[in-house]
């Protein structure tokens, strides 16, 4: 008995579905005794099964399928295809696909529960919905929901190499084990899917943006098409990332160059072929022209021309392609901040309809707190897909609590002021600022063969949280935390507000206790693991942290106004003018834009040097709480999962620490001032912090 | 709800304790109502709660402590600490501290069940046996049950790296998680010595003989504390690979000399520093010289140089060192198989008595036969460790069932005859033919991150008969498979049978259709997945497939007799004169030991090539039965287990015709002979063979 009965390892994700107390119970199942749907279809079964396990779990019986109505009954159709249904022609009207609506009303005179949709999808959605008014113990009493994504493409991309290895994974091996595929379908796969549908996201992209172009070969394209298949009932589409130079690789070509009809053909027939083999794949990820990958400019060619060359190969077939704008020369820039910006803003308008322009969150990457990338915005005539990272490479891995929803709410409501006020980072994503009917957001997603899926239980709320705000992006990040608090854990209130209370700070702990007030880039080199504000040399200056907080005995920081690297002026002209005016720029960049002497005076009124120490410990001391809180939460959390979210808040709270530290000890070489009254010096010389080696981190590019 | 409950993924192993039929239940409930021991101890807690989960399970109720005899007790301790077992005392004396009692009989007047011991680790493995015989449905009448370990030294060898790349691994990562010990200790780990103490085994080497120096550094050794201090109350010790080079790498020596004073402070120094922390510390393996590895040659000494260095290290606190055998010299040799015996033989007796010897199964290297390796009972004054290897390297990786209980038992029982018949290999291993009093057994894990433990449910009896044997290396692999399957699926009649014959017939197919008759090293190059007979070239001949079959247009097989390469001198005379005849040889290892022609005569009466390629088709033909056989056995085993194993029978089959296919159509180019009657062509050329490329393949050495 190596596992206890239903043992709270994690697996289970949000979609426990245990038993609900008696008074839910009562509430709940005289509604749902009975079920009438046609299931006809690899996705309406998908929706009926999870529906039957799903109120076998948590009310303890499945509903009844009845082919008439009766007291009791959930119904479950498309207006088109039910004539009971058809009442509601009208109100499913322009949910599209994959919207739904979730109401209490009569069907042929008998008060009943109704999930609706145009399609197959809509039913999976609004299914998953309905089920967590459960799961969160919501009252069904008047209940009546409309719902439709607002963001078109929902993706997630995986990181991963077809060795299993997976690039900033934090938690085990690559799911996707290709070596057993296609003869072993693994339970998992599906497993993946329904967590997915559960949270809308609607595509994945299987291999690592560093692509090998073996995944185009025939060998792993049935593998893929094996893939494709479990994840299609759940609406998802599978995607792959397509390495440039794949024509040359494994297709024999001389040259890939994007205007060589060899090469175009060769794409074509590429396409051709997968979509034979997977009529619904959805198209290509690309890395091109970044830190070494092959690209169109090693023939002279744009980004442009190497993104329309596979959008023409996708278009006969409905596929899309991602083309990342995450560039920057080999040469050194003057500030990779801008580099883009300046690759991409003069190609807008170039690429096909089927082209989307994926471009991070921030400018530099993924760090606990970056400005919104200035590209959103500045290119009205593409649409661009917000990639955010799931996976916590700057963040503490998976042991430190770091709730990202924050994160990513914070770029979402980020005004870029260029149509004017409310011209919001999601309104950009979504397509309505400009008006695109293409929009997307990507995950880079913190999946792995680990029991819990994202190494930790509380990693996987940024998994939730992605999926939520991928779905509205203008979901609040707290009400999104509390649903999965409550589908997670219980709907204990003792426990879901001082959950939620901390991981609602928990980000803000990490920018505190990793560098605050605009500094960034501050990590160890190469595994991206622990403190390195002393990483200097190597192969490229903006490789290291010295080029980013360029601490001198004067001051610290990046001068990226007009009068420094000019970056401020990629942004909207009243944005620009409030990041460029260092007693205007909002405290947490003040260090991302300018560089200021170490007495610079701070709101609070003490001088920079002393404000920074105070955030350095302000984040430790988060962390001391979140322990405490977690603590006194033992009677209300399993046993199971309690241990080890304790075990991971000391490491986070020993590893906090010591990222204090080592950068005070680091940066008062520089600032050459005592510690302000009750901040106790590092108890360990510079030179010990500087001695510390992680070769064998997980995560680092191989 | 994404596992059902008590999911029969695997996780379990054969400790799985779900409820017993109601008639077992019966009769021995009542006889285990009470427990009566002392629990003063890690290992006697560790006891008791493994009796109480399992007869919870079990029997649905756990024994009640209680502090006298009352009906229906079961007594557990040892007779010089608990006065009510000093009747005992006579009866353990010679069981040592690993040895037990387990009988039915009276206590203060009492009837009583008793599990007795000279120690804590003899109650222990007592438990585990006590359980074993309810697990598999025996009776308890007459119970009286004695049994003590043939071998002292009962290890796994984890082949494992500090990033979790598992060489030769196919169960996912390495189970250790090394980034983030000692802070997180995985429930995993108790869970892996639970399973292993279970089956008698007292050691593991936690990382690979390939070994990486920076294990010995603190911040390894602490983590390997942390491992130490699960595995302490189940009686397994921790041991390392060490590397020879290491007081160069980490230590800042100049030299790695094993005659050098610093080298030699350093090792005790190092030792010193690992016994501080881990007081039972169980000593080193070291792979030197082989491979690549540095070693005492390295400075011009010799094995037993470089072994005594590490065994004066570790003398003072009772460590042991097991240096592999598994050497080969740089430049080719005449014949691989003599190197090993040719290395060592010189230097036996001059080795510490802390030293043994670790000797692969047969000379060249864990293929699906071999003879027995002619270092046993070559090395008289030297004590020798059995290797077996566990993992599947070249039998198929996780997807192929194979039973290699057959193969430990068919090697352990080769009868070597160096002192006269009954030599056994068994014999040598467990010291008891030349009187050692250290003994050793070494498994090369196959134990990795895979939710199954050993990426296949039937691949976990490889794990299981392995610490079998080692406790008893004259057990027999048929009656361990029927204890396993018992155990690990049911005790119904209806499912025994059957599955105990696929086991005891699968390895055989194994040998049948990767290349029968004594062919050997016939994989594919690197990954060892797959049929490459054609392989040349490359570093070294040795390293190739034509380099041991040999075959030509007038024949076939490795000249190994005494006009050959003499390594059948290697062997005691009288077996030697067996190996040397091509009348006598054992037709198993006909081409093992000759080079014959294609129209050999074989002892069905056909020539050699139509019996070769009678046993290609006849490996095939076995795993089709296998199939069909299991296919059956849909109402006797749950859902998901049945599942995985049917979908790996079928990659099984898949596989084993494209090994008969490609293998029959590269030797039928030397043989020139048409294939006999009722035996197809292979289906595609021999290019196309060769084409197949898999460099993702798992476990391949990095």
């Amino acid at each position: 008995m190596l596992a206890p009965a239903r043992a709270e390892d994690g697996y289970d994700l949000w979609l426990r579905y245990r038993p609900l107390p008696a008074a839910q119970v009562a509430a709940y199942a005289p509604e749902m005794q009975h079920l009438r749907m046609d299931v006809d279809s690899p996705a309406r079964a998908a929706a009926r099964d999870e529906l039957s396990n799903a109120l076998q779990g948590l009310l303890g019986s499945a509903p009844q399928p009845v082919d008439r109505m009766r007291p009791g009954t959930l119904v479950i159709g498309t207006p088109a295809s039910s004539p009971w249904l058809a009442g509601l022609a009208a109100d499913v009207d322009g949910l599209g696909d994959e919207g739904f609506l979730v109401r209490r009303m009569r069907v042929d005179g008998q008060p009943a529960i109704v999930i609706a949709a145009n399609a197959d999808a809509g039913l999976v959605y609004g299914t998953f919905r309905f089920l967590r008014l459960l799961q969160t113990g919501q009252s069904l009493e008047a209940l009546d929901l409309r719902e439709a994504p607002r963001v078109k493409l929902r993706v997630l991309n995986h990181w991963d190499d077809l060795n299993r290895y997976v690039e900033r994974g934090y938690s085990g091996q690559s799911i996707w084990d290709w070596h057993r595929l296609p003869g072993w379908l693994d339970p998992r796969y599906t497993d993946y899917a329904r967590a997915n549908a559960s949270i809308g996201i609607n595509g994945t992209v299987l291999n690592n943006v560093n692509a090998n172009a073996r995944i185009l070969t025939p060998q792993y394209l049935e593998k893929v098409r094996a893939l494709a298949g479990v994840m299609r009932p759940y609406g998802i589409r599978v995607y792959l990332s397509a390495r440039f130079s794949a024509p040359m690789e494994i297709g024999g070509l001389a040259t890939s160059d994007p205007l060589d009809p060899e090469v175009q053909r060769w794409w074509k027939a590429k396409a051709d072929e997968i979509y034979g083999l997977i009529p619904d794949f959805g198209g290509f990820l690309v890395k091109a022209n970044s830190e070494g990958q092959p690209g169109p400019q090693d023939y002279g060619r744009s980004h442009a021309d190497g993104a329309n060359l596979l959008a023409d190969a996708l278009a006969p077939h409905g596929g899309v392609v991602m083309w990342r704008a995450f560039v920057y020369s080999e040469e050194e820039p003057d500030d990779r901040h801008k580099q883009a910006y300046n690759e991409f803003v003069p190609h807008d308008g170039e690429f096909r309809d089927n082209v989307l322009v994926q471009v991070k969150n921030g400018a530099i990457d993924f760090q606990p707190r970056e400005p919104f990338h200035p590209l959103f915005g500045a290119m009205p005539r593409t649409p661009l897909v917000m990639e955010f990272q799931i996976t916590k490479e700057y963040l503490g891995f998976s042991t430190h609590l770091a709730y990202k929803g924050t994160l990513y709410e914070e770029v979402l409501r980020a005004d870029t002021r260029v149509d004017g006020e409310g011209s919001t980072v999601a309104n950009v994503v979504d397509g309505s600022l400009h008006g695109h009917v293409l929009s997307g957001m990507a995950g880079v997603a913190n999946i792995g063969s680990d029991r819990s899926w994202s190494g930790s239980h509380f990693d996987q709320a940024n998994w939730y949280a992605y999926g939520r705000l991928a779905w509205d992006p203008d979901l609040s990040s707290r009400a999104i935390a509390e649903e999965w608090v409550r589908m997670t854990f219980s709907n204990d209130p003792a426990l879901v507000a001082p959950v939620v209370g901390m991981m609602m700070d928990s980000r803000e702990a990490v920018v505190d206790y990793t560098g605050a007030l605009g500094l960034h880039h501050l990590m160890g080199r190469g595994h991206h693991y622990g403190p390195g504000p002393w990483v200097d040399g190597g192969p490229r200056a903006d490789w290291t942290s010295v080029y980013y907080h360029r601490a001198t005995g004067e001051g610290i920081g990046f001068d990226r106004t007009t009068g420094g690297s000019d970056a401020v002026s990629q942004y909207a002209p009243e944005l620009a003018a409030v990041f460029d005016d260092p007693t205007r720029v909002p405290e947490e960049f003040l260090l991302w834009f300018h560089h200021v002497p170490w007495d610079h005076p701070m709101r609070s009124g003490q001088p920079l040097w002393d404000e920074l120490v105070m955030r350095y410990d302000r984040g430790v001391d988060t962390v001391r709480r979140m322990r405490a809180t977690w603590d006194a939460l033992q009677e209300h959390v399993d046993g199971e999962r309690h241990r080890q979210v304790a075990a991971f808040l000391a490491i986070q709270e020993n590893e906090a620490q010591w990222w204090r530290d080592a950068s005070i000890a680091y940066f008062q070489t520089f600032a050459r001032r005592p510690l302000p009254a009750g901040h106790a010096p590092p108890p360990r010389s510079l030179e010990y912090y500087q001695s510390l080696e992680f070769p064998h981190a997980p995560g680092d590019t191989q």
